[in-house]
C-alpha cells in the first residue's frame, strides 16, 4: 500500500487530459499509459524485452486464465508470475470476471459469487470475490481489480440496477478480502452499464468503500462510441482527481484519444495485439490489411512514417508472404508494429499534454487519418 | 566466382576433420558450420538479428517453396531474398529438387526435367536444370545447388544406378545455365544411394565437370546411421581437399559430429527448427521432451549447464506451459535454444579442431549424454 501513490503531473486546459505518474512497488508508470494484455502469462508473439524496448511500462495478466492453466499456485511456487514470466515491471490482473461471464451457459451467478465451468476441460468452479483477490495476489500482481459482473449490452435498466449493486456488494468484499500484508493495489471497478445515474452512484458507492484506483468496467462491449464517451463523461469527473482513472478493455485508437482528453489514465486492450496476428495493423493514416492483394508487391514499409524495427526491415509485401504463409514471424512483427503504434499513441499523448498542445495532438490525430480508414 | 574459396585452416591428426573458411561474397563462413533452414524467406520463429547473436552465419532458402510462393521474381523485384527477408550474411539455396521429389504422384521425371503440380493449388509446372538454376540466381542466393533427383531409400541397385547417372546429365546442364556474371558459387551434389561404388562414381563424374564445392545428398532418408557413415567415408575422401564438403539434411546432433570427424564442412538439416516447433529440445545430456508432466512444476531451465538467453531466463515449467497452450512465444524460445544447442555443437567442433583435441571433444560430448537419450 505505502508505494503504491499517483502523481498528477499536468493537466489540459482545454480538456479532462491529464499527465500523471502512477507509483507501484515495482516502479513507475507514466499516464496515461496503454497496458499490453499477456493473457496467459505472455503477450503473444513478444519477448519481454522487445516489450519494453517498444515502451511498455505495465502489462495485463488474466487471472481466470492463469487460475486454470497452469493454476495460481503452481505460479506462486514457481516465484510469481513476474519471474515465472521474466517481467520485472508491473503487472495488472484483471479480476476474472469478464472472462468467466463471457462463458455464457456455462455459468451462473448467485450472491455468493460465479459458479462456471472451465471452458477447456468442463470441469466445475466456484469464483468468489474472496477468491479472486486470493488467486491475484498469489499470482503476485502489482495492480489488483475487484470482482465484479461485466454486464452485457444492451441490458434493461432493471437488470444493470441489481448487477451494480451486486458488485458493490462484491467490491465490498474484495477489500475486506484483501491481504493486509500484500503491496498490491486494489481497483474498484464502476458499473452500470449504459445509465449515466447508475454509473454515478456506482462512483460514488465506490468510493466510500475507497480504493487505491478507479477504473470503467462493461465499456467496449458493443455500444456505440458516442454511448462510452458519454460514460465517461458521467463517472470520470465523480473520481478522485488525486488517483489514477482505468477504463477496462479499451480500445480502437480513437477510443484512446477521446479518452484520454475525457481524463482516463491507463487503457487496456487486446485490439493491438489480436489484431496484429489477424494481419490487420495500425497506422497514422489508418488500417493496413496486410493479406490485400494490392500489398503483393508493395516495397513500402507499413507505415513510410513509422521509425519502428518493423518498418525499418520489412516491407508490405514481405509481410503479407508471411502472413499468407501463416509464418509465426509474421505474428511477431505485426504485434511489435502494433504495440510501436498504441504505445507510441500514448507516448504522445503524455508528451502533448506536458506541452500544453493536446488539442493540437488530437486535431493531427485525426488529420492524418484517411477518411476511409476512420473508426 | 572470384570471390568464392575455401581455406582449409587445420586438420585433426586423429581424424579426418576439417576447420576452414569459406569466403563468399557476403563474407566469410567459419568452417564446420551448421545452416539454420529458412524455408520460406525466415527461419521460423526467428528474427534476423536474433540468429546472428546466436551465431548462424549462413542460412539456407529452399527453390521450390519461394518459386511457388512468392514467386522468385517478385523477391527479385523486391530487391532479392536477401533484402526480402532483412538478412545480409550467405544464404544457400537448394535446387528445389528433394521438394519435388517428394511430392510423390504428383510428379514425373523424365530427361528435360519434372513436371510436377504444386501441393498449394495443384497447379502444374516443369522444373528443369536450367529453371533451377535461373531461379536460385533470380533470388540472389550466394551458394546455388545443382539440381538433381534425391533418390528414395530403399531403391534397387539399377534404380539408383540410372537415377544417379541422370543427375550427373543434369549437373552438367546446370553447370552450362549458370550466368558468367552472377557471383553465386555453383556446387555439384554426389548422389549414388548407399552404394559406395557408384558414389564414388558420381564424385569422380561431378569432379570432371567441375564445381565450386560438392554436396554429398540423398542421405538422412530412412538409412541407419551406420549407411551414412559408410557413404560420408566412401564419398568424402575423393573429393578435392582444397573445396568444401557439404552433407545435405544431415542431422542429429550425433550426426553432425560424425559427419565432422570424416571431413564434412557444411551441414543444414529442419531438426532444430522443427523439433523446437514440437517441444522436443536439445541437450548436452539428450533430449527435454517438453509436454511431459514431469516438467510441469520444474523450476530449472532446459539445460542448466546452457548459457542461452532462454535457459538463462525460462524454467522448463513455463516452456511447458507454453507450449500446452500453443504460445507463439515457446516456438520463439524453444527454437532459439536450439539453434544455440547446434551452432554451439559446431563452434566447439571448430575449437576443438583448432586446437588439436577433436577427439577429446567427441568423446566428451557422448560422456555427456544419458543413456536412454542416445540417438
Amino acid at each position: 500500500m505505502s508505494q503504491f501513490g499517483f502523481t498528477l503531473l499536468h493537466t489540459d486546459p482545454h480538456s479532462q487530459a491529464r499527465r500523471g505518474q502512477i507509483q507501484t512497488r515495482r516502479g513507475t508508470i507514466e499516464t496515461p499509459v496503454f497496458m499490453p494484455v499477456g493473457t496467459l502469462g505472455t503477450v503473444k508473439g513478444m519477448l519481454p524485452e522487445t516489450l519494453k524496448e517498444e515502451g511498455a511500462e505495465i502489462i495485463l495478466g488474466n487471472t481466470y486464465h492463469l487460475f486454470l492453466r497452469p493454476g495460481h499456485e503452481l505460479v506462486a511456487r514457481l516465484g510469481g508470475l513476474h519471474q515465472f514470466m521474466n517481467w520485472d515491471r508491473p503487472i495488472l490482473t484483471d479480476s476474472g470476471g469478464f472472462q468467466v461471464f463471457s462463458l455464457g451457459k456455462l455459468r451462473k451467478i448467485t450472491e455468493e459469487g460465479v459458479r462456471f465451468q472451465s471452458h477447456i476441460d468442463g470441469s466445475s468452479h466456484m469464483l468468489t470475490p474472496e477468491l479472486s483477490i486470493a488467486v491475484q495476489e498469489t499470482l503476485g500482481a502489482d495492480i489488483i481489480m475487484a470482482f465484479d459482473e461485466c454486464i452485457p449490452y444492451p441490458s434493461t435498466r432493471d437488470y444493470v440496477a441489481s448487477s451494480t449493486a451486486l458488485s458493490g456488494r462484491w467490491a465490498r468484499r474484495c477489500k475486506e478480502a484483501r491481504r493486509s500484508d500484500d503491496g498490491a493495489a486494489l481497483f474498484g471497478i464502476v458499473q452500470g452499464g449504459m445509465y449515466a445515474d447508475l454509473r454515478k452512484q456506482s462512483a460514488e458507492e465506490l468510493q466510500e468503500i475507497g480504493f487505491d484506483g478507479y477504473a470503467l468496467g462493461g465499456l467496449s462491449v458493443g455500444e456505440e462510441a458516442a454511448a462510452m464517451y458519454d460514460m465517461m463523461e458521467a463517472a470520470l469527473p465523480l473520481l478522485p482527481a488525486d488517483q489514477p482513472r482505468y477504463v477496462m478493455g479499451v480500445g480502437t485508437p480513437e477510443n484512446l484519444i477521446e479518452g484520454v482528453a475525457r481524463g482516463v489514465d491507463m487503457f487496456d486492450c487486446v485490439m493491438p495485439t489480436r489484431n496484429a496476428r489477424n494481419g490487420v495493423l495500425f497506422t497514422n493514416f489508418g488500417k493496413v490489411v496486410i493479406k490485400q492483394a494490392r500489398y503483393a508487391e508493395d516495397p513500402l514499409p507499413i507505415d513510410p512514417d513509422c521509425d519502428c524495427y518493423v518498418c525499418r526491415h520489412y516491407s508490405r509485401a514481405y509481410l503479407r508472404h508471411l502472413y499468407q504463409n501463416n509464418e509465426i514471424l509474421a505474428a511477431m512483427l505485426h504485434t511489435r508494429h502494433n504495440l510501436h503504434y498504441y504505445l507510441g499513441l500514448m507516448a504522445g499523448a503524455r508528451d502533448a499534454i506536458a506541452a500544453g498542445r493536446f488539442t493540437e495532438y488530437r486535431q493531427e490525430f485525426y488529420r492524418r487519418r484517411q477518411p476511409e480508414s476512420a473508426a
